[in-house]
C-alpha cells in the first residue's frame, strides 16, 4: 500500500538525484562509485545494485508537503533530492564516527574505502546537496529560493550541533531529558522539520503556512526518534532487522536508558560494568521494565506525535496529498514495537 | 608593508567571521571551542590565542577583487568570510585524512579532540560557510547572489574532486602532469579562482568581468601550488617553517617528484624502498637536481603566473585596489625558494 503510494514520486526523485550526482565528472576514477554505493545505486564495484537501501522517507515527506500546501510536487524535486543527499552525507560521516561496520546489511563506505575516502565522499554529498537545491531557481521566486536556502543552511548547522551532543553524551555520566530532546531536535528532527517546511514553502510560497508544516515536521521527527529508541530496546528483531535490545548492548544513551539511569541506581551500577554480557543486557531490560520506562517513553512519543498532528491540522493540507501525508505518518508509526 | 595593507580588511573580516560562527548556540558545551581553535581565535581551552595562524590570503584576494572590479570591499565581506570558513573546513578534514599531527605549529583538531569530533567540526565550518554567504542578500541583487552561490557550490565540489585525486595519487605508481594539474585545479586553485570570481562579481555584478577574474584566480592558484611544490623540496626551512625536502620525506607526488619519477628510473627505484632514510632523501634531491627538475618546475610556475597576469590585465582592475592586488600577488610569489 505504502510502496504503491511512493512509487511515482521515487522514480522522478531518483532521476533528479542521478542528474545532480552526474555533476561529478566521469573521468575521475573511483570517485562517483563511492557515492553511487552509498545511495544504493551500485555495489562496491560500480555494478547495478537492486536491493532496497534507504527508505527515502524525507524526500517523500517533502514532496507530499509541497503538494498538500497547494503546489505541484514536481516543482519541489530539486529540494527533495537535496535533503536525501544531505541525509546520506550525514550517514556516511556518522558511520565513521560511530565506527559502524554495516548499514542496510552492507559494509559501510569507510569499511570498504577507508576513513579518509569516506570523509571525502560524505563531503561530496554535502556539496551535492547544495548543488541539487540550485534546481529550484527555475521554478520558484528568488525570495522563496533564498528562504529555502536559509532553512537548508540552518538545518545543516543543526545536524552538526545534534551530532556533537550525541557524541558528547557517550562520555557524560548523566543526560537530562531536556538535553536529550535538544540533541534529537538537531540530529534527527531538524531535517524532518526542514522537509515539511521547505516542501510546503515551495508549494505555497507562503511563510505562515510553512511555519505550521515546520512545527508538524519537528514534532514528527522527535516522536519518530523516540519510537526508534523504544524499538532499539523492545523492538522485535524480526521486524527491526537489528538484534534484540541493541541499544542496551551498545550502551546508547537513548531516552529510555537515560530516564532509567536517573531513576534506578541499580541500572546505573549495571551500566558501570567494564564488560557487558547478554546477562547484563537482560538484567538492564528487566530493570527498565520494572520501572515502567517503556510506558513513560511511549507517553513521550504520544505527546510529540499528537503535537505533530495538531500542527498538521493547523496547516490545513489539501487534496489527495493530504490523505497521502496521513498515510505516510501512519506508516512511520505503524511499525510494530 | 603587506601586513599594513591587510590590516583594515582583516579587522572587519574577523568581525564578520565571528558573527557567523556565533550562530553556534553558546549553550552547546565544547562545540564552538573547536571552531575557535581551528580559526586561530582561541587555544584548546577556549582562552584567547594571539599568535598568527592562517594567512587569510583567500578572503583578502576576494575583497581586493571586489574593490578593483568597481565595488566596495565592505559589500563582499560575507563572501570573504565564507571562503575562509570553507578553507578551514577543508584543512580540518585534510589533517585527518593525511594523519597530520600539527598545523601552524599547534596540534591539529583531530589530535586534540579525536577524529569523530574533528569530522563534525569540519562539517560545522562547511555549514557555516554557507551561512556566511547569506549575508550578501542584503547588498547584492538576487540574480547576483544566485550566481555567487552557484560558483560557491561548484567550488565545494571541486575541492572534493581534487582531494579525491590527491589521495588516489598516493597509491598510483605514476601520475601524469595533466592528472596533477587536474588535481591541483580542484584541490588548490578552484578556491582561489572562486575568490577572484566571486569578489569581482559582487563588486561589478558583471559576469564578463568576473570571468576574467576567474581566469586570473585559477592560474594564480595553479602557479601558487607549483611554487609550494618547489618550496616543499628546495625551500629554506628557516623561511618555510617546515623541515628541508619535507615533500620528499613524505613521498608526496608533487610536480617535481612525478616529473622526476617519469624521467629517472633511479629515482623510481629510490621511491620504491620500504623505508626512507635521510640519505635516501638527499639522494632523491640530487637526482632531481641532476635532471634539471627544479628548472622545469619553475618554468611551469612562470607559465601559469604569466597567464594569471595576462588575465588580470584583461580584467582591467581599477583604483587603489588594482595596486594592492598586485602587491598581494607579488607578496605571494616573493617568498624565497
Amino acid at each position: 500500500m505504502f510502496a504503491q503510494l511512493a512509487r511515482p514520486f521515487f522514480a522522478e526523485l531518483d532521476a533528479t538525484m542521478r542528474q545532480v550526482v552526474s555533476r561529478i565528472p566521469e573521468d575521475v576514477p573511483g570517485f562517483a562509485v563511492m557515492l553511487h554505493y552509498a545511495l544504493g545505486w551500485s555495489d562496491e564495484n560500480g555494478l547495478p545494485y537492486h536491493q532496497a537501501t534507504g527508505k527515502r522517507i524525507r524526500p517523500l515527506l517533502l514532496l507530499l508537503c509541497a503538494q498538500a500546501a497547494g503546489g505541484r510536487w514536481h516543482t519541489a524535486l530539486p529540494a527533495a533530492a537535496a535533503v536525501e543527499l544531505l541525509h546520506n552525507f550525514s550517514l556516511i560521516h556518522d558511520d565513521i564516527q560511530d565506527n559502524s561496520p554495516t548499514r542496510h546489511k552492507r559494509p559501510t563506505v569507510w569499511k570498504i574505502w577507508g576513513e579518509a575516502n569516506a570523509i571525502n565522499a560524505g563531503d561530496a554529498l554535502f556539496s551535492l546537496s547544495f548543488c541539487a537545491l540550485e534546481g529550484l531557481a527555475d521554478s520558484v521566486a528568488p525570495s522563496t529560493l533564498l528562504r529555502v536556502w536559509q532553512i537548508f543552511n540552518a538545518t545543516t548547522l543543526e545536524l552538526t550541533r545534534g551530532q556533537h551532543l550525541d557524541m558528547r553524551f557517550e562520555h557524560q555520566p548523566t543526560v537530562s531529558v531536556d538535553e536529550y530532546l535538544s540533541m534529537i531536535s538537531g540530529k534527527s528532527a531538524a531535517l524532518i522539520a526542514a522537509c515539511a517546511e521547505i516542501g510546503s514553502l515551495v508549494g505555497s510560497e507562503d511563510m505562515a503556512v510553512a511555519a505550521h508544516y515546520a512545527e508538524f515536521g519537528l514534532n514528527l521527527g522527535i516522536a519518530f526518534q523516540i519510537r526508534d529508541d523504544i524499538l532499539g530496546i523492545w523492538g522485535d528483531p524480526n521486524v527491526t532487522g537489528k538484534s534484540a535490545a541493541t541499544d542496551i548492548l551498545s550502551r546508547k544513551k537513548s531516552l529510555p536508558v537515560l530516564y532509567g539511569l536517573s531513576h534506578s541506581p541499580e541500572l546505573a551500577s549495571v551500566y558501570q560494568r567494564d564488560t557487558f554480557t547478554p546477562a547484563d543486557v537482560t538484567e538492564a531490560v528487566a530493570l527498565l521494565d520494572r520501572l515502567g520506562v517503556r510506558d513513560y517513553t511511549q507517553q513521550q512519543e504520544t505527546f510529540f506525535y499528537r503535537r505533530a498532528l495538531a500542527a498538521l491540522e493547523n496547516a490545513q493540507p489539501r487534496g489527495e496529498a493530504a490523505g497521502q501525508l496521513m498515510q505516510l505518518v501512519e506508516n512511520l508509526f505503524g511499525r510494530a514495537y
